[in-house]
């Protein structure tokens, strides 16, 4: 076989088989199939797009290039939830020991943030003495006893995908469904996830601007799944404006932290709901949605999400004792932006909110800048509500000044005031099966 | 300027300006865009195409990567002629020394062989003591003095195009009208030609096999020329079988010799005169194309091309004797396939006998590949000729046991032969200016 042929084949509408898709993965993480041919390839791949069977083999070539995560050695049905990216995303934290408490354990890998979107790590990292990282037996051992650990990506799972990804990165080749859509699932598969829930975020604040490409990303993940015999969900969510109100790492912990005791705000305890319950049906745990939503909405009520979530955290070494007197360490200087005038919330745009979280601090320009996981961002309004003139509207919380004059900028642009009341999109837009 | 945003920029469809192309092509050639970007590129045009003017700035870009050859400094209009490539295509050997001999200087570079189709500077190696290689200032005192010159494209001419060439070889990115079009006329360009004559072969002996294909790289090529200011023109000529009746080297440099003694194949010297004649107007010699015919015909009645040619071959170092006693050194082992059954000749495949003339040794499978000059084929029956069985059809000449044996199983599929007269298409399809 050679790699030029098989490039031919794709670029003229050809189907790859199995054995094929074998031969280019193995031989790019394996050295011998050069960048130069990969990129040409994913180029090709970009203009002719792949059938389901196609985009599952290449899932499962990836998951298989490198480590996998064996959970068959601890019992119960593993479910890993997904989120393409947004602003403000800190679902994982809240979602994950609502799950757990409901009996489904959670086993699960993440990764840090870039450009305008957070990562589920460096929130984390914002927790006084937390381990991301451990050593496999030690996760194994903290996903038996407790029922729920989360670290980060580790060196030599889905080798395949960080290589593959680096490429499309800077080869024009990042938008194009079958490799999205395969990257993905690839690391949820390595990672040993018997069901999937995705949460497929559309928006001026999400990867997929438009719903129809949210649209057709979920589903080709979902055939995916089927295809590879996973229970795989998918979840249409609205990320036209950040989710919750607070944006950035220690910030959207304590977010966390008051959601727990049932103070979270409204969007983001209704899609960690209903994500949730679609969990418990992906873990099999329940049959009917109401069932799984009241299951999770439960242990939010009755504190067991909250004694999950601390004993997670004390298994990985983190130190609850600022978290339990309500506070984390928040960046030192502060500016408080105010309605220039009365109006309703028309937009707050997620994608600059991003924008400006990034600046302050919070988020990476480039995958090895450092963060301040002090910096970010609180709404005190969001989209329809009500502000008078002069009313605080958005808090700032960052390290330097010059990042406080140029984040001040921005913050006046991402917010649209109006006299109308706006129409309010709904958070879920679809649930995909 | 970011590669990345270039490569994005023609992905959607977007037309790159002057600054954009240099960019790429400066970039490229003083290795600070990688082969992985640029290969991702060339995709990209492969399914986006280009516009006139981009072919054209792209051309005129990597004609200027590396040196060029400046005629400016000698007198005369220069014209060179390009091949899209064939087999036992001698016009080079037969046409510049009729076209010089008109008075229209001939300063050529010309390529070495690969794959089926032979190249000239092989062919010359051919002849005893040839130099194909020329330092600059001697090249330009031959031109001068002789009003003739052929030697092999020097190092530093076009790297762009070199080493583009060897990345779309290996990344599906060869067939692409604007990529072909560019990397041939910036060699021209770079040679220092005012006036540029193209052959562009159509059939199965061709790079472009349907007659379409051919009609629209003509064109492109015809539009880069006069974009940038050369008289060009383009002739669509038929390569559906080998081009006179010799395919290798030192026996199509036999079949030259014959030529230029006016006992040439018709086709080949038909060609030629076509070729030549309009060399004469692109070189604003003459006017009409009857003019030029005349004059080009003339050179091989009164001698003076044969006169040329060995003052040409005698300047670059040549040893005339074993020509003048008609002959020139051919390999030892010999085959002649005959006809197994009486018929007309009703095909007999250039690209087939390509193949088989570099399975003899005369050409080569990979860039690197040593060639045997006296290996070859002899066609002693054309399509459309009548021949009786037992008669011979190929006679076969090569230097090992095993090339003849294989070689004979693909001369006997080369070879077609029927109970009627078949439709003899014109060499000459169209004339494009």
């Amino acid at each position: 076989m050679r790699m030029v042929d098989l490039i031919e084949k794709k670029r003229d509408g050809g189907i790859l088989s199995r054995e094929e898709i074998r031969f280019i993965i193995q031989g790019y993480v394996e050295g011998q199939i050069p960048d130069y041919q990969m990129s040409a390839w994913a180029m090709a791949i970009y203009f002719r797009g792949m059938v389901t069977e196609e985009i599952a083999e290449l899932t499962l070539a990836m998951a298989e290039s490198g480590d996998e995560i064996d959970l068959s050695v601890l019992e119960g049905r593993f479910v890993d939830k997904h989120s393409t990216g947004g602003v403000g995303d800190k679902t994982t934290l809240l979602l994950s020991p609502m799950v757990a408490a409901c009996g489904v354990p959670i086993a699960k890998m993440s990764g840090r943030g870039l450009g305008h979107t957070g990562g589920t790590i460096d929130k984390l990292s914002a927790i006084p003495g937390f381990k991301v990282e451990l050593e496999r037996e030690e996760f194994l051992r903290q996903v038996k006893d407790v029922g729920l650990a989360v670290i980060a990506q580790s060196g030599n799972i889905v080798p395949a995908d960080k290589m593959l990804y680096a490429l499309r990165d800077v080869t024009g080749t990042v938008p194009s469904i079958p490799l999205i859509a395969s990257s993905v699932m690839s690391k949820k598969i390595a990672a040993g996830a018997q069901g999937i829930v995705l949460d497929v975020k559309f928006g001026s604040g999400a990867f997929m601007s438009t719903l129809e490409n949210a649209r057709e990303l979920a589903k080709t993940m979902v055939g995916i799944g089927k295809t590879l015999g996973r229970d795989t969900i998918a979840v249409l969510s609205a990320m036209e404006q950040p989710l919750g109100n607070a944006i950035g790492n220690a910030i959207e912990v304590l977010e966390v932290w008051k959601a727990l005791q049932g103070k979270g705000p409204q969007d983001l305890v209704g899609l960690c709901i209903e994500l949730g319950a679609l969990m418990l049906i992906a873990g099999r745990k329940v049959n009917d949605i109401d069932e799984g939503r009241g299951q999770v909405l439960a242990t939010l009520e009755n504190g067991q999400a909250m004694t999950k979530f601390r004993e997670f955290v004390r298994a990985q070494g983190g130190d609850l004792t600022a978290l339990e007197q309500g506070s984390l360490p928040l960046a030192p200087l502060r500016a408080t932006y105010c309605a220039p005038i009365s109006g309703y919330v028309q937009q707050i745009d997620a994608r600059k909110i991003g924008h400006l979280s990034m600046v302050l601090g919070a988020g990476r320009a480039a995958k090895n800048s450092e963060i301040d996981l002090g910096a970010g961002i609180y709404l005190h309004k969001k989209q329809g509500n009500w502000v008078e003139a002069g009313e605080p509207v958005l808090e700032l919380y960052t390290s330097a000044e010059n990042k406080l004059a140029e984040g001040w900028k921005l913050a006046e642009k991402s917010v649209l005031l109006g006299p109308d009341k706006p129409v309010c999109t709904p958070l879920i837009a679809e649930v995909i099966r």
